[in-house]
């Protein structure tokens, strides 16, 4: 298995360098390998470019032929721009075929080896398949529930504030800290944020790092009291979203629309419906969200089990206060038998302060706030 | 410096496995090695007796001649119950003598070294210090400045909370966590708690391992509200003493000194006032508290720059609750600027948990809660 990790893991590198590049395409990598010699490598570049395999096999050229293909997700069965790289491989004269993981589509899932294993190619299934799929978490979601991967940041001190109890908030995390947010924004289709937020701190919101991409600008405001001078009005650095609800006035709705701003009127009568949110953002083919709310916006959120991943940034700080606002807030559990479990957990030292990350596990039937 | 290290590690390994048994006393190791051969070991094991110098050349017998001794604080220049290491080292015909650390007493520190240099004895400081500082860091504060050194724990979930909005808290942490505070427990010579949570919990505050050492159980009651049917109060696992205030009714007082009960009355008239609290503590020989109170306690104490490290058991759950109780509470700082930073962190997976630790840095003149 060790030259198989080997190649497999170049193959999971490459893809993951594009990451924010090719949505709503997923990351794929692959390498082929001819004779211990590797003789092409490829990458999925952006959407309706070619797929990696493509880039692989015209990078091999004639040297593809007798090799070994590794690529990280199942190669594909449909005619697109390039047609199946399913068949691609087998013209290419590629005798053996190592996949991460197959298709996350279970209705096409298992046709690309199909073609594969009846063209008389051997086919390995499996390999360095957890990374894979974990590298493509917004994708694999999103292509089949077509609703987006939600993740929620905060950067807390260690006891859960996210400001003093005088609501100052500048700065929990270190500047490392901070970087990797704008990272985070850069590989999200869009931030989301309450409207106190943007009331507050007037944010910008943007990715600012070199080459950073701006998301999209969502701001959940019930009765549109968002001032018109807010940077995310006026700027134009990336578009922005305003999800309100049938209280807001239509006066302000207007002069928000001529500012080139998006107004949503969710069916809610006081707060925003967070369900029709997340169904509305699918539509619009919104496949990740970043949630940088309040602690009330995430818990609307957790609450309808809508939160996908958590990323919390802990500063070795202790600030304390009861009035101190946390980043959960809400009403709350009942029993702590009732939290929401996170799942494959893990914490990495990033400056000074902690990243963690892990993955909610919504049980059926638990009470939920 | 490999073989340095080397034998220092082992001094290092043998002092921490007395912890929790050598109070007042530091931990301390020690190896003799001769010829490229380890010809003894010792480890102070308990008040009174010899230390692991002593034990070490005990072990060597004619061995130690020639040879050099490893120890893991320097060698003691008084004349105790054996006399002093460093003449016993000098008799025992040792030739050099690798020291960790020197005497945290600055009234004493370098006596030790300067003995074995008069003797023609070579000395090298230094080998693997701050393990060794760090693993005394008890004791180091207590022979300098008589006050008991203090350690914050807490459980808590991702967001802050040590209980649900309907003050539920069983469980936060994992049974490995919880297994980890009795040996914390077992580590330190009192416990320390609000009366709240003797209300709320009625805990036994005991080190429930095998051959724990219970603690000393302290309760911080303003007006002695503590119920007479309280674990602390009737189950003689462990002595009991309460702190309260002038304000409370002198028969309450009466009947739980009737009981067994240590009552200490502190100047304050509403609150505990804690600085009396830990000077009393000081003076009563008691060289480490931990504190497992609630959100309020721990305020109280770190306004006062009182914490000297803190243990906090992450555990990967989500509560939320703008009502549930965190375990910073008081006033809180008001500008995130003067935050309480921590230094030395460390974070470590125990089961599903994450512990954290980390030393608060108190800044002069940064403005408290």
């Amino acid at each position: 298995m060790t030259e198989h990790t080997f190649y497999m893991d170049l193959a999971l590198q490459n893809a993951r360098a594009m990451k924010g590049q090719t949505d709503p395409n997923p990351l794929v990598g692959s390498v082929i390998v001819n004779d211990n010699r590797i003789v092409g490598i490829g990458t999925h570049l952006k959407a309706g470019e070619p797929h990696a395999e493509i880039h692989a096999i015209r990078m091999a050229g004639e040297q593809a032929k007798g090799g070994t293909i590794y690529v990280t997700l199942e190669p594909c069965s449909h005619y697109g721009r390039t047609g199946p790289c399913a068949v691609a491989i087998k013209e290419a004269g590629i005798k053996k075929v190592v996949i991460a993981t197959l298709d996350p589509n279970p209705l096409v899932a298992g046709n690309g080896v199909k073609i594969l294993e009846e063209a008389g190619i051997e086919v390995i299934i499996g390999v360095r398949e957890e990374e894979a799929r974990q590298m493509n978490e917004v994708f694999n979601k999103f292509i089949v529930e077509k609703k987006p991967f939600i993740t929620l940041k905060a950067g807390t001190t260690l006891d859960g504030k996210i400001a003093t109890h005088t609501l100052d908030s500048k700065w929990i995390t270190s500047a490392a800290s901070r970087r990797d947010v704008h990272q985070l924004r850069h590989e999200n289709m869009a931030i989301l944020v309450g409207v106190n937020t943007v009331i507050e701190d007037d944010p910008e919101l943007t990715a600012r790092i070199p080459n950073g991409r701006h998301p999209l600008r969502i701001v959940l405001d019930s009765t549109l009291r968002i001032s018109l001078d807010s940077k995310v009005v006026t700027d134009k650095l990336a578009d922005t979203w305003i999800f309100t609800t049938q209280q807001a006035a239509s006066e302000k709705e207007q002069t928000l629309i001529n500012k080139g701003i998006k107004v949503f009127r969710t069916s809610g009568s006081s707060r925003v419906d967070v369900m029709e949110v997340v169904n509305i953002l699918g539509e619009q083919l919104i496949s990740s969200v970043l949630i940088e709310g309040g602690g009330s916006v995430h818990a609307s959120f957790l609450e309808q089990h809508l939160i996908d991943k958590v990323v919390l940034y802990f500063a070795p700080k202790l600030i304390g206060g009861k009035a101190a606002p946390t980043f959960l807030e809400g009403t709350g559990f009942a029993k702590m038998a009732d939290a929401v479990d996170l799942d494959h957990t893990d914490i990495i030292k990033i400056g000074q302060d902690f990243k963690f990350i892990g993955y909610p596990q919504y049980r059926k039937g638990g009470e939920i706030f």
